[in-house]
């Protein structure tokens, strides 16, 4: 495969409440995941910990010197990959975030975002959560730059927020993850739309990366870690359970799809525009 | 019903090469429709004339003196609804434009909205079509204050440029309605998932109406007019031939989902934001 195709993996890990065996499942599907020839390999969102708020402090880390930060960089380093770490927890002065950390190939940390849309919601009798009890938001958008194409970074409710993914879009990427937890209430009704619409809207590629689902937490995650390429198909998707996903992403195919149908560029900057602050 | 609920019913018509005809069938569905208690009523994109960009010389008119426009006006005030005139090929100077033409109970003309987004599209084997040969595109949103609620208006290829729906929203519109006509392309790969995602991402309802299929038709319509609800479910939804399809309209429901989901309320204006100029 040339740096225009390579193959990308979801894995859609099954969390505990055990945060060292989090860290050691992920490693060894990391592993899996590369013998598999995967180069870009993303975990879920909040991987390392049971997702609810009451759990963040107890298992929140310092970045780049916490122990997931270490196994991970030492992960895409033996893999030889991209790994896009979900996300954690992580704890700096006396405030938390909920934080992906990027590695290239060489166990580099090239990128850290934190969420910037924090998931505070109330469908009641369904669906309460409050993110903003405890957490921070981060306060910009994260691009990676790879050998296989440039890459924007957003977590779970960071994928409602369209804006975001039209400005990656206009800043030159070609692909959006985004790990995320959507749950039993959001996950049927919203999951797969969003991820196929900003792929469609932006015309390119958009994977969102799910735990797998657990009835016993107090948090049922959706599942169904999906790619969809820049024509809205899904191009793999996951069930609800503990497994590896994988896509192979092209880019001469999002190329000819950006010149077949060029709304990209008939865009109306004379009536509007994102601005980015 | 109060002000805060209302029936909309989308005209699914099968548009012929015979202006007079395709008039005269509008307007006794016009009739039907606000019989069945409709008090918002779509008519699709380009009702008067087949769709291609041969047609629009011959079966364009001024604007509000040509036929189309005073029998609307007419079909409006007899029947004491509001009337969304789908298009029409609107002539002025030397000028052609892909316009929707609105009017209010008293068959007022209260809104004209020239397609903004020309389609040109070109994939190879499957669909080619240039509107910007002869059209000239619009300049302007196009909102209309009802006493139902705020309504912006699209015209098909609009739906794909996602910052306009977000600007409607932004000024404060309910619902969004789009005639348009996918085709056979087109329609099978985005026409629902946009009119879910303008509906998801801006909380608000949205109504795309089409022309039927017809088979015999340079251009095949893709049909399937439909109604989607602020939380992103068919409410409603035609199948490709000739037929009215209804929608109950509730603001309560769009407020409530408003509320539970606040996303609207949580965007990032000082990290982005959405410009008009």
């Amino acid at each position: 495969m040339s740096n225009k195709e390579f193959r990308t993996a979801l894995i859609q890990l099954l969390v505990s409440s055990n945060k060292n065996e989090n860290i050691k499942r992920a490693v060894e599907f990391i592993s899996i995941a590369a013998k598999n020839n995967a180069k870009i390999i993303s975990l879920p969102e909040c991987f390392n910990s049971p997702y609810g708020v009451k759990y963040f402090p107890e298992y929140s880390e310092h970045i780049p010197d916490g122990e997931t930060t270490k196994a991970l960089a030492n992960a895409a380093k033996e893999n030889k990959v991209y790994l896009i770490g979900g996300s954690i927890p992580e704890r700096e002065d006396d405030k938390l975030y909920n934080t992906c950390i990027v590695f290239d190939p060489e166990g580099n940390l090239i990128a850290k975002h934190r969420k910037v849309h924090l998931f505070d919601i109330d469908i009641p009798g369904k669906i309460t959560f409050k993110e903003s009890t405890n957490l921070s938001p981060g306060n910009q958008l994260t691009i990676v730059d790879t050998c296989y194409g440039k890459i924007g970074i957003g977590i779970c409710y960071d994928i409602r927020f369209a804006e975001m993914a039209a400005l990656y879009q206009k800043k030159g990427c070609h692909m959006i993850f985004y790990p995320g937890a959507f749950n039993l209430t959001t996950g049927p009704a919203h999951w797969e739309l969003l991820i196929r619409s900003r792929a469609v809207d932006n015309q390119l590629y958009v994977a969102a990366v799910s735990p797998a689902r657990c009835m016993d937490a107090d948090y049922k995650a959706w599942g169904h870690s999906s790619v969809s390429n820049p024509y809205g198909e899904i191009v793999c998707k996951a069930g609800s359970g503990e497994e590896v996903v994988y896509a192979d992403i092209d880019m001469d195919k999002l190329n000819e799809i950006r010149t077949n149908m060029p709304y990209l560029n008939q865009k109306r900057a004379d009536l509007y525009e994102i601005k980015e602050f």
